[in-house]
């Protein structure tokens, strides 16, 4: 019989942070998963009440994640997790993902994929060794827009590519606000917790993978100054990237979280031989297109826009005017992943559509933008580094 | 023991139109509802095959909702479904409302609430009689910029309100596209399954709604021009009326369908003695206050921002920057809906921010408005008319 | 021998206001017009003080227009004023501007033209009698961009137009301060020097006469609101009109100066069958033109934009991308002004381009707008009324 | 007696180009300059009839300037020019500059100042020597938003600044359009004409330019890379310059004239401890104020709005709502150039408001930012370099 929904776990995500309830509604809103377990956090008390929260029944909750996959993969198969969400800090991503895939789930990852490379290159030959599926959540490019933007820049519309710029400002951590309570700046400044890089980690990296996503070319080489405006935190919380792209294309990456009253402004605009395209994610439902001598176009996102690509209106929920977001762009992660996974369940081959989703690859090559631009922006000050593989 | 979720039934809102699936996303969002059961479209085919799409088991997927509602109601309680959305043109609201109210199920109604303003009193009736829960989807209300919009009018932030301007433009009626196959404007352009109004009824509704629900304030009287622009449509496409408000207040209200590249641009200026606000739905997590002589504000939606009220966090997702949509608009009215539900189930008293949301009450002042504005507006082109109790 | 530059002087306008230094740049930037007298002011310190701040000698600066207007007239043809631009109250236009005309003066004249219907006919009588040029300011029709809409919509680009919104939202007068010195609210506010209309005279003009410049249909009959916010006021600070203009287009039209923070709002969208356009002043330099089933498409001004017609190009200034302003509005109707004077002054026939400014049949519309919109305003609150001729 | 009035001769700015107009507009406006002569073209029909267009008398339209110089500084005091405009390729800023102020002439000219950083340091030693002023056509730092986010970074309401982004984005040289007659690209891309840079010359100044100019800290170093995107094209077209200022100050700036579609997007944000600020040229009425906790404020230019600093008012011509541009950016450095002249003539001291233009020290740094900017862009591709003396 056709398996049509998905059993999910979760480890990570109580309702002492945000983003857990945002990984459970992109994952519900489309019917094709249930929660069926968790581990929320490390502290039995937060899970226990999060896990209530989240309607679960107290047995499926659980105090620590070994204990879950073990139990959970003794249970019979119509009963049991079929993937599993991990949304902790980067320190902990490695061990509970590695876990999973040798017990046989499916899992979904919070970026960057791991604390080092070399965890996320022996991620890579889990997951190539298993079968199994993982995604990673480069929300930005869940967006029907990005979508959009890659479709046309892969057909030419703007020509051969020239220059590109990604930026991604945010102030929240304009001041050292990790030393205190309640935020969620604790680890991502701590680089015991979260790798070599802070805000080129947490944030600089969602910018690179947009510039690769929607131009389908790779980074070849850099030059980067790292720094540190306040004062005390022992780790980068703002930076900037000239970036050598394949085929001569030069990229320039900006990211900070200094940049007082910015929240998430990420954007990236792309200009080629013959025309430009811009997208900025607090605006997310529009593209502006421009070419040289006719007037700039604004490429409205809806269901029921003719002239968008098959690949974005994949991606779309509803016709034009009514807003999608944030959630409905982790959803499209979500349902990605899903379909393809209950594709393979159903021994059927998941189509380009569905397949649409960053995945271990990218999170390899997302260690490799860290450990790179780490070296070219601190060693001195800037230098040109190549890839780092 | 606790109830903690809601089991849904559906009548319409099959996969042959956009918004079922609009309502199952924002019902099933926050884990608190599971959908059970439907009867997805007269046409027992598309019913079929739209309860298998939504992982429905086949014996739960019925081709009417009279028998859909006498057999729920013979499962036991711990299977059967608490409460039906119905998702079908307006002439077909009524008797499942009616029919599910009788047999102890809440409900959730698409607006307008009836095809008449008796039907609409029947119901409110009904619901005093039952203490049944009823929830009417006039969805811009949910938005929390909105909420945020009410609360600084109701603190006074404006001083003593005296002009508001409200629009909702469309353009998808532009042609006459009733007469192909394929898209929703058939029943919405004819009288016999739309009720009196057209445009009004449709969209002229939600921005009578958006004006009382921002002020506090009841439309008292009007004069409307309602039109026809497409030759051969029965009803209005078109209109505009001048309302008179409590406490002096004047308003503006137009709404069209022919306003040709216009998606769903319903937006609302309020102005007072002290100061002007503005929403508009296409960029919906920004409001923007305007006092006389200092710089303009925007108000930014998101979780984190200190400056906003209770009642917008209580309806936010995400921090700041982090775009919410339509949706998520949806998903507050069924989460407060749900949650009052819920309450009421556990014998507990729903709070302030759980009753936020549109009930029969509005519903009965919707099917006035459209009484009121089609006799102003058509009567002899237009002249003043007491709002119709 | 050809004339190539005109002599201008200048009744009102001192340096106590900020419009007649605006009128002064206004025709000065085009090295087509030198000012060569004045009567700034009806006190004769302001007057003599302003002449100076302006550079000009003490033997042109005069204390009342009949002198200055009777000493010109003596002086040799290539000494005296060509023409006299008169920025005065309401109530004062029409006897200078009738002097003016008897003795030769051709004339530039803020809006609306007089102070009654019954002088705005005598001032058309005059200048049909004397072949004078009598230009009146209403700016907005000057903006390139709004050039560019009238020839898009002239040339079908929208189809048969079918709707109209404009809206003029100031809200400088939303407290009585025509009670205090030092702001030019107390005539605009008095009708017995601003006339029957206060809003609708001094901003409705131009909301109307925006509507029929940019269509080309005139208005036929209206149904107005007309109020009166601010306690005291003994004339109109707001109102709305509904408004039936030839081949049944229906254009909804507001002013309001009651509206808190804004500032100068003028906007104007009008929709056809194929397509709908939008301008709005406080961003002057772009149009935003959309169509039922392509993107929108932003109209960019600049001289270099090879999508721009060629009355748009004839009033540019400036490459794409630097913006103009209302400045260079103004500028445009005194170069049109200017050309056609000089035009005709070395016997040539303006052209087309030349003559696109506002002028007194204009004016005489303008009056008949005001006679209309207070009669169906005030009279009962609202009915239709037919253009008042 | 008290001089009101300066007469103004001019080089270059023929009407075959646009900017000649653009600084006769911007010098006309106040009233306070005339055109006297002028040599508009090496070409002499094209001078001619430049002048006739200008409405000037055959006598005083010249052929050369050395000859307009010598001609004019022989005429009488009350006839002769007071200033010179320079508006010709770099390669002729130098000589009629120098040979102006050698002649007792003020001069002003287009930025950047001379063809290379000696003639610039000769230049000054000039100025220094004659005590003549000499203005430099920074135009974007004429704009009121510009001098007020200027006053309120000095005033401390960033708190301590951090970084600084500076963008100017054009498209024009996107193709190799040089090669063609009719535009202004030849010289701009021809080092012989244009001198060590284009893109950077050209536009990358005015970025540098208003980095300092509105923090008042001075670049020390930048790691820069020049790009020539168009093949064929023997100078850059595109760069990027990471810059270190005074004060631990980190500045991104980015220029490009092949970023298609762009026409003259410069645009810059700031960001301190305690806010950030931004403007953008093309909508350049209003500025965009944020700090951490409060909602985002829109500063809006006008010159009735109580908010804005004296130094801002001083620069503004309209009352809020009416949008200034280009024209009258330019005519703030006219203005404020001619008082400071005029102050002089009349034997005052110019005032803080008058001296606030661009001048000779601007322009020898502009050359400092060139010799650097290309040395560490074209060397071995970007390495840091210590801003040339």
């Amino acid at each position: 019989m056709e398996k049509r929904r998905l059993k999910m776990g979760m480890v990570g995500g109580g309702i002492t942070g945000f983003i857990g309830a945002i990984h459970l509604r992109a994952a519900l809103m489309e019917n094709r998963v249930e929660l069926v377990c968790g581990c929320f956090s490390s502290n039995p008390e937060v899970s226990k009440e999060s896990g209530r929260f989240y309607s679960l029944s107290d047995h499926r909750i659980y105090s620590n994640y070994r204990e879950m996959f073990d139990k959970e993969a003794s249970l019979p198969e119509e009963e049991r997790m079929d993937f599993v969400v991990i949304v902790t800090p980067n320190k902990y991503h490695f061990e509970p993902a590695m876990m999973a895939l040798e017990r046989g789930f499916h899992v979904v990852l919070d970026k960057p994929m791991t604390f080092s490379l070399e965890e996320a290159k022996a991620l890579q030959r889990k997951v190539e060794e298993t079968g199994l599926v993982l995604a990673l959540t480069h929300v930005y490019t869940g967006y029907p827009a990005v979508k959009e933007m890659k479709a046309r820049i892969a057909a030419g519309e703007l020509g051969k590519l020239r220059r590109l710029y990604v930026e991604y400002p945010q102030g929240w951590l304009a001041e050292r606000i990790e030393l205190q309570e309640g935020n969620n700046a604790g680890w991502r400044t701590d680089p015991k917790l979260s790798g070599k890089a802070g805000c080129m980690g947490d944030i600089g990296t969602h910018a690179w993978h947009l510039c690769e996503y929607v131009t389908g070319l790779k980074v070849v080489e850099l030059c980067a100054e790292l720094n540190t405006f306040v004062p005390g935190r022992p780790i980068d919380d703002d930076g900037v990237a000239m970036m050598r792209m394949e085929e001569g294309v030069k990229a320039l990456l900006s990211a900070s979280q200094i940049a007082v009253g910015e929240a998430n402004n990420i954007n990236i605009r792309v200009y080629g031989e013959k025309g430009g395209i811009k997208w900025v994610q607090e605006d997310p439902n529009r593209l502006f297109l421009r070419r040289g001598n006719s007037p700039e176009e604004v490429i409205h996102i809806g269901g029921n826009h003719p002239y968008l690509g098959t690949r974005a209106k994949w991606n779309i929920r509803t016709p034009g005017g009514h807003p999608e977001g944030f959630i409905e762009a982790f959803a499209n992660i979500y349902r990605n992943f899903t379909l393809t996974v209950l594709a393979k369940m159903n021994n059927m081959t998941p189509t380009a559509e569905m397949l649409d989703f960053p995945g271990v690859y990218d999170g390899v090559r997302g260690m490799q933008f860290i450990e790179t631009v780490v070296e070219s922006g601190w060693s001195e000050g800037a230098k040109w580094v190549k890839w780092k593989e």
